[in-house]
């Protein structure tokens, strides 16, 4: 007990240097239009990961045989919202720099574009993988660029036509779903056409990005916006082994709020998926 | 912001002369005998809907697209059954003399007894759809004839046999099981039958009335019964479809209770289903 | 553990017929405006009082030397409301009857006006001590003679000017104080003027109801309607003393709502207030 | 109402005597590593049992059909685990003696290991049916060999090889799945196997355990430890069925947590698939 | 029910043109550091002022004696911080130039940064009462300029030393208390000191700025960041009555974060402290 | 970020060396009786004291200029409580061997015989000050020895009459009062005495245990067992104070339990005395 008191997920306690995977929180929740929490999620996955083992029967590999590295949260300015991307990118360039996979525990899911964009100085030929209950292709919302409402459309910006397959998707304006048609592979509600998606994108460097309320509001209360008639666990299970045996190159999982699920079993589906991600990971 | 402050389901904003539908709320729950709370179901789905598009994606239909008023709740004598009952049938009359649909949000089960005494009225061959987990078939409970426990008694006594069809039903004293036989078409646990029984109803005048519990607790938790052993949202969503086709004259939606849920999760379905009841519905 | 499950509040083991005071719940909210819930107060203070001592230093005496008896819950026909007050009336009588003390947990407030009927039959010279946060002295409310709000009304029509002296009281229709200046002995926010009212109803009946609103709802807060700025638990205990010097005929405590409050302070403040009640009781 | 306030589950009202089923809670949560709260799932599940029928559209049985008497709680010293597992095994034996079925109500699944002792010596032939999300199987916990973690391991010790069928599992250490293969009749995630092992177990004395865990925590979240992947009510409720049609000399249904879930659906789960267990045995 | 509904705080119904007062959100968080939000408190207390009596017994005044308006919410774009001050700017200045009262309810304290600078616009000499439990006073939070944290600095920045008066503070770091001695009239954890303010400021126009939090949390548990030791709600009361005798040009609430409270009990606090405000208020 | 995610309560950065406080955290909770939880105590009362300022502006000093090292939470076994205390008990020696202050954060209140151990075999003339609601006086609780309503009792088993004093004691069998009254100097209620116990304890060892449920329900609801009528913060706040005039050689804080207040507020209440603690200690 004369250490200081380290915490991190699931115990991992790889240093830095020798680690293949690194951790870190962007605790970010500004833009959020209608329930905000997500900052809460790192450091609650963190603290309730002490309820989970660490080895995974699906997989019959143990967190210990992978090396990962917590790195705690970044510090973030609330309400300079640009300003926060920014130092995401930053962070998220300095892992891909040191030729490790970063993975970001959201906040919102608008941190998801610092993080693309420092995957995309690095990988111009990236492609990006998407669950998720909502379309995120607004131009604007509420007058602004720069939202949860339309970080999949300034990913677009970045990528062009062609490089964003989104799937569970299950909620927007009727034109985001038109406009989708044109530019990226949208599928509606569930992971149906995953298998050809993954098929196509063999050899090419993928970020996956996972929108926990792509789940069923009954898996997954415990997010701002819960939109029913989403996928059940196990079903987001099997998605996520298929895709992470592309070769991923930066990951995050975002939207728990869990001040919304008192019962904590948000949290737990969390920390449960994340384990399974890192588990399921093979450096390349 | 120099208008009054408007707050309707989903921002309808028809005017009562334009509207195809009205929805009214009846926030009674007097005689729920187990956990009370409905009476605030219409108002916290009014403030919720707010987390919701007005688009869907499974109708590709957008709530623009349909006229409907929401003119607020009924104002209710807490502890006077009978007075509530009244209340509510001259609301619905009045709304079906003006050639339009009445969409109530109750309230416990009791309420829709109002409302489709008002639709009896007019339509003497009227038929009732029932998506419930209990029967509601009691002749009394607790020495009542009024009561959440024997609403469907209470129809049948107006309309009589062959014109109920319950659907989903997982619980009941065993009296109610066999009475049922003689009585109404009584389908168990799920929508087996339905579509049999919606060929039977082609044409005919129905009056839908859905009891949110008819789903699985692990779904809709935030209501004063919950029953284990329901349907998933997804089953009832294309039940609802099916329904819909039928020539409806009539509908609620009832049993929400929102205190029990601190997630939202059970409010934000509720709002769901209402949206695309809404956007199912076409005037003859 | 072969015998059946016995569960009274505190532990109150004597019988029918030893016992100088008879508790029993009334678990009726049908008329509440605002938040029900107070059908589980009494089965949740039976149920939470294993966690307080039958001992109180305050009074150095303990509920084995008092002989209460715990007849469990009235079962009451929800909806219906002068059914509800007959069958409350009927046991006060049968307890008055054989010459013990009524003790009643509610409930709503209106389930005082069963048993005031009760022992103003018995006692036509009766008094009534309310502490509450509430006048409850409207004529009508919603158009109804009998509901929580109007409780205090109709015990003045049985009993009459001058018979009803109310503390605490912080929240009404200015109609109603003006009313009250009238016809009861109203005294405003805490318990000012509490001893000149015991002098002068020394050795008259008294009929002691006690809403637990009246206490801040930052001690109370698991309550329909809860108002701030009310007394301190210590203010209410002091107040509580007082008034159990006098000739207590009757009582009831009323108001807790336990699903509001998840911290469980509420139905622990009420178990202690109920405890030192029956403490404090002297049979005369 | 001058008998004292007796609470059973579901209104159980035989007499020790007649009945062939005895219930009794073991409230204990001491050893739980993660979040304690089981010690007050019996007495939650009777208090709520009255929001559910005693007959089952099911099973077409009723509760009065059968002959349960509900003996309460044990009385069980916190932190002393090798006295409370003393405790429960007297109980135990005390109801098979009188040639009963002992069905518990956990407690944490450490409690098992009371019940089980009983059996064992009853019936040395004793087989054992887990349902559980966990392993169970460690031999030491934190140092110890008392455990909600080991004690699966602990009743090996007792019935040795071959004796033990798990089914559900879907978390543990990597050490136990394979110390599993050699000792239990361990099989994953769902009920996949459940029949085949009926077969081989026809005519034997059971014992079965149902950890509600088991169930994924979209359905059942008031649980110590919630674990992502579970099976869902319908598919546990047939399994439950196929068991009970073995000779059960003895069963429990553990590890409800009701704080942790504020809906009620946990409990009312919990009540309910026990409801099926009663009204599933047949006394030999 | 024909009129579209209407939902005001305290049913207020006076046109914007007769209104003295004009009532409107500010539902922005983005800037909380810890728990966010606010956002919800002014539809919720429209919602929750149900419960509440139009009349105050403290004032004998009723809020029909008072012309207020209620414009609902502003709306305002989440993450871009100088465009909802502007925003909320604009709408203090029409209510200015109207020449009635703007009274906004928050939101987190950054909001009242908008309100005053159009209120400094109209009245050069403007001086400042703030009730809080927090400084507010840095120059910066996490780099930026515009925070919940700043937002009296940034006032300061406007009007100048001697022109802010600050009571209730319990929490800040030293230097603010420091930098206060010189740049502010700062008085700590209660309202010592304020008759005499209030005698200073006679004839002056004053802005006044009630952060909630400047109460103790058991009075007022409902906030981002619950500061032990403040104020009880009579003394906030008797305080507020004093400050309202001045020349009030511009006030706010702020600060209510409902779903941290799920009593309800910091709503209806904050509900009856606003009533009281409103009916405090005389024009001049 | 690339350094381990270190977390320690407010930020307390000191290395053990350079300590002259040792923090760390005795996560027990086996033997309550009634509501477990405390066990979650030090784990949240680290993360949620990101919530408070470093700075007291009561004291004029900041957790900067005070040397604190926080070393975590113990490893403890559920269920075996003797080696619970041992392991306890050698983490306070080492402390105190280094010369440092022992300062744990309970976990039930029997932490603190452990903690006392310790510290009674370095100082044999150790005193003891106890901050309660309950005596724990018991000498047995359900046959045990060693619980949470025992621990008082076997403190003095070590030291003897007239080494401990207990303030703000208002709940205990009558046995447990009487036997006081030769054996410790029990106050009721309050600290009323609390300046005159200081006086006579000048210069002498003392231990100091905060049990926080002796501040008031409505300050602290998150405890096992609530316990109406307690003191209120400030004078919590001002009793500490002199206490820590003494020379401290010890000190706990206990009995937080954070599931049962969802509103944060009593573990901010928690965070903000164990600063002050830590900021009025000086090292002799």
């Amino acid at each position: 007990m004369w250490n200081k008191n380290v915490e991190t997920f699931l115990g991992c306690d790889a240093s830095f240097e020798d680690a293949d995977i690194v951790i870190f929180g962007a605790p970010f929740d500004s833009t959020t239009s209608y329930r905000p929490g997500t900052r809460f999620a790192s450091r609650t996955m963190r603290a309730e990961s002490f309820g989970l083992e660490t080895y995974s029967p699906y997989l019959d590999r143990d967190i210990e045989e992978v090396n990962v590295f917590d790195g705690g949260d970044l510090e973030l300015p609330f309400g300079n919202t640009s300003k926060v991307l920014d130092i995401i990118k930053a962070a998220a360039k300095k892992i891909l720099d040191s030729r490790k996979l970063p993975c970001m525990i959201g906040g919102e899911h608008l941190v998801t574009l610092g993080s693309i964009e420092a995957a995309f100085e690095k990988y111009p030929d990236l492609h990006v993988i998407q669950f998720d209950a909502h379309t995120d292709l607004r131009d604007e919302y509420l007058g602004e660029k720069l939202s949860h409402a339309t970080v999949m459309r300034r990913i677009w910006d970045l990528l062009g036509d062609g490089r964003i397959s989104q799937f569970g998707i299950r909620s927007g304006e009727r034109s985001e779903f038109i406009w989708a048609k044109e530019h990226t592979n949208l599928n509606k509600y569930n992971f149906e056409g995953l298998e050809e998606t993954i098929l196509t994108l063999k050899g090419r460097p993928i970020y996956f990005s996972l929108d926990l309320d792509v789940l069923d509001p009954s898996v997954f209360p415990g997010t701002g916006t819960p939109e029913a008639g989403g996928v059940e666990f196990i079903e987001l299970l099997n998605a996520v082994y298929k895709v992470m045996q592309l070769d991923i190159v930066g990951m995050d999982i975002n939207e728990l709020s869990p001040v919304y699920d008192p019962t904590g079993a948000s949290t737990a589906v969390a920390c449960k998926m994340l384990r399974e991600m890192l588990l399921a990971y093979r450096k390349k």
